[in-house]
């Protein structure tokens, strides 16, 4: 449940639509939807498999139990419950403001109406609604699932806390998003895209250059620099020292050039649609729309990890953002349904072979069995008492030693989880055994022993653990004393197994 | 010595001559500079400071040994003995003509002369130069020593070997030259660039959002997306599977439609250059242009590193450029200059804590060290033999146990080294133990007692290594069987210290 938002209904269930139905249903949030096309859930069921995989990649923390999803028949029957109704029917006004006016009738009175238009104004949108104030443009980026931005854009009857709501509801769920200031058609993003879009066309049908180099041309440059800053910051560092009014008075004077030929629009008639279509043909190189979405998304996943790690860990930009959500959802996580009871070791992490994490035979590098098992001990602590609240009070468990086996493989995509067994403890030190098991046929993959040490962070000298950890720690030790000690425990290198 | 080219002269060193200089000597090749600028070699040596920073985190390839850095007094004396001259002088066609008449002049008849101009024709620049034919544009983008792309466009007189022989020079030092098909001014990603730069000052005077917000827009949203596919590879993406052809059709009518202010150039007058020099400022929160430089390249090398493992691993975009480098570095690196009669460790790999290696509290996480020791493991192997060329015929070594010790703590750019002492051996095991040594202090941070068995990759199954590794294996193993057994090996986990 987040921030007064339960339920959320979608009208329309595109490629866009869909992206926005696999959010709310990632976030936990029930969506019932309605579109009348023929192929509807064909094409969110398709949307969903990709984001479940990507949010697989995307982020090791204990999302919400998925909401439901249900198809509605009716517009009223979707609509009628939701405290958030996004509208993502095709960009038509008229079809528009009569899916938005129905919308509107059957909605409780104090349900948000976000459209996904991509230009049409929300002034227009909103004319002839009984409730005018709640209607504002929510427009995403494709694929919604992962790209976190939506632009917030209210109308003349838009009332001012309709997108304070919004933008909390949004960060609520992961997303960034940004007000603008004023109504304009296309508003910010599409107006930038548009521009470039124009001068690619004309590059093209001049024949300049063709769609890959066009195309290799931003990703090998610019298009690296735009991930993490914009357009701006990036220029203010160009700029150098001398300072960004000094900057534009140089730039200013390229602007007159008679460079682009911007003052005209490209006939995209069929001559240059099948020149565009032949070139991007031969650029994808025989890999289908699956293939490409898939390698989109893995890259993008990849991209936000890096960001993660930007600012010397603190996390820059997209990557932030993905940060503070995640320690949001640790924060709000339900204690895992572990049994605290049981004889048998705990179960802690479930989780993927990550695209990042194999080498370029698809098998897992050796390195990442060990953030695997660091996953898993997190989870442990967490259970304990040592979480982020801890940890900032300057305590800490640090590990100190550690013995792997490697006794199978794990490849691309596999599904793994993890068991552990505590061995010994006392106030400082903790010995525990976990287990990496393959999903699908529950053999083991690698194992691991570990000693961790309480230490005060600042003196970095061992301490006692507090005592709420200990009384945490010792029915779990209890039980765990109980199993057999695992086959590999007390084991050195290169010892002899035993018979 | 690469392809040809073993001497290079930079007429120009501010912020882009700068980084052609820095990926000239980083590429092992000796540079030649001209700049009567008060301040170029304070100018020049702040950008290779950044370089080698920059580059310290990319790659752990190695790197050729550094070219040697002149600075002359005249530019003959520059450009005399050079390969390749790269002029990157101020953005003006008659200061540009008379300083590439002079390089002609006293270059050699078979130098290559590139030209760093972002806007200006080659066939312009050529005019008057006794071998015009020799003479082209090699634009780059900033940061030069980070971003791969080059746009390679010539003129009416140049040769299309000069553009062939461009081409092949940059890709021998990890950049990406694309030859554009037919001169116009501002080639192709100025051209988009420019584009998108007149929309958005736009959209600053008209009040339409602030600076911020427009890079937020950006950097939240399509600049994730351009990093790794350009426009027109997205796009047929977003047109799924009706096809580039059926997107374009129903593309084509926005472009009509009256959303952009295109057709005026924006008058960049004072108020304008104050309202984006104070939006700016806001957006920087004191962040220095040092500050912001320092992001700005971690964050590169991150999506870098993120798009090597893209494409299952195989790597994609700029990080498949960057792969491919690094295998080009490895094949032609010199062996290293280990002494392999010492009877001492083998010193095998010098690193440094590379932003995405840290957590939040800049301290090197757990499984980062694992990767360090892998890479340890890696180059013993490529000494012995066991490199691409024997793996790729269904052979390699796999690790199956590992005990690690964590002794002290790296953090955030601290530099590393680690040696390496073989145990044991035999036909098919290979034991050692390896230490990770903090360079400053000499002090050892962590060790790793390690086992590998030989493989046959396709059974899965042990087999023995071939002779020629057993026989550089023999001489090693029998040098490090002299040296003490290592302090910690044969230890299991929570094992008392020796006295």
């Amino acid at each position: 449940m987040l921030k007064g938002v339960s339920s959320v209904a979608c009208v329309g269930g595109g490629v866009i639509g869909g992206g926005w139905i696999a959010r709310f249903l990632l976030s936990g949030l029930n969506v019932r939807v309605y579109d009348p096309h023929p192929e509807a859930k064909r094409i969110v069921g398709e949307v969903l498999s990709n984001a479940d995989r990507a949010y697989g990649l995307l982020t090791m923390a204990p999302l919400p139990p998925r909401g439901t999803l249900t198809f509605c028949t009716t517009l009223q029957d979707a609509v009628a419950d939701a405290d958030w109704i996004q509208e993502s029917v095709p960009e038509r006004l008229d079809l528009k403001k009569r899916v938005l006016a129905d919308i509107d009738a059957a909605a409780r009175p104090e349900a948000l109406i976000g459209s996904s238009t991509s230009g049409l104004l929300p002034s227009d949108l909103q004319t002839g609604l009984t409730r005018p104030e709640r209607l504002f443009v929510a427009h995403p980026y494709n694929p919604v699932y992962l790209l976190p931005l939506v632009e917030l854009v209210g109308g003349r009857s838009t009332a001012p806390e309709t997108l304070v709501n919004a933008k909390a509801i949004l960060e609520s769920i992961g997303m960034k998003g940004v007000v603008i200031d004023k109504e304009i058609e296309a508003f910010v993003g599409d107006r930038l895209l548009e521009a470039l879009w124009r001068e690619a066309l004309w590059l093209i049908k001049d024949g300049i250059c063709d769609t890959e180099t066009l195309d290799d041309v931003i990703r090998y440059s610019f298009g690296l620099r735009w991930a993490q800053m914009g357009l701006f910051e990036t220029y203010r560092i160009a700029g150098g020292e001398a300072g960004m009014r000094h900057f534009l008075g140089q730039f200013g004077p390229c602007l007159s050039l008679p460079w682009t030929k911007l003052t005209d629009v490209v006939d995209l008639d069929e001559a240059l649609i099948e020149r565009i279509g032949v070139q991007s043909d031969s650029q994808a190189a025989g890999r289908s729309i699956r293939d490409l979405e898939r390698i989109r998304d893995e890259n993008l996943v990849g991209i936000l990890h890096a960001l993660q790690a930007g600012d010397a860990g603190a996390g820059w930009g997209a990557g932030k953002l993905l940060t503070d959500f995640e320690q949001k959802l640790w924060s709000r996580a339900t204690p895992p349904t572990i049994d605290l009871e049981a004889a048998t070791p705990l179960r802690l992490i479930d989780t993927r072979v990550n695209a990042a994490w194999v080498d370029y035979n698809g098998h897992m590098t050796e390195h990442r069995y060990l953030q695997v098992f660091g996953d898993t001990t997190d989870a442990l602590l967490r259970l304990i008492g040592v979480d982020m609240a801890y940890i900032e009070q300057g305590h800490s468990y640090y590990t100190v030693e550690t013995h792997l086996r490697h006794l199978g493989e794990a490849k691309l995509g596999q599904s793994l989880y993890t068991t552990l067994q505590i061995l010994s403890y006392d106030s400082k030190r903790l010995h525990f055994f976990t287990h990496i098991y393959d999903l699908a046929t529950q053999c083991v993959i690698a194992t691991a022993e570990q000693m961790l040490l309480h230490v005060d962070m600042v003196s970095g000298r061992t301490c006692p653990a507090a005592d709420e950890v200990l009384a945490r720690l010792a029915p779990l030790a209890q039980r765990h004393a109980v199993i057999a000690t695992p086959e590999g425990a007390g084991r050195h290198v290169g010892q002899k197994a035993r018979q």
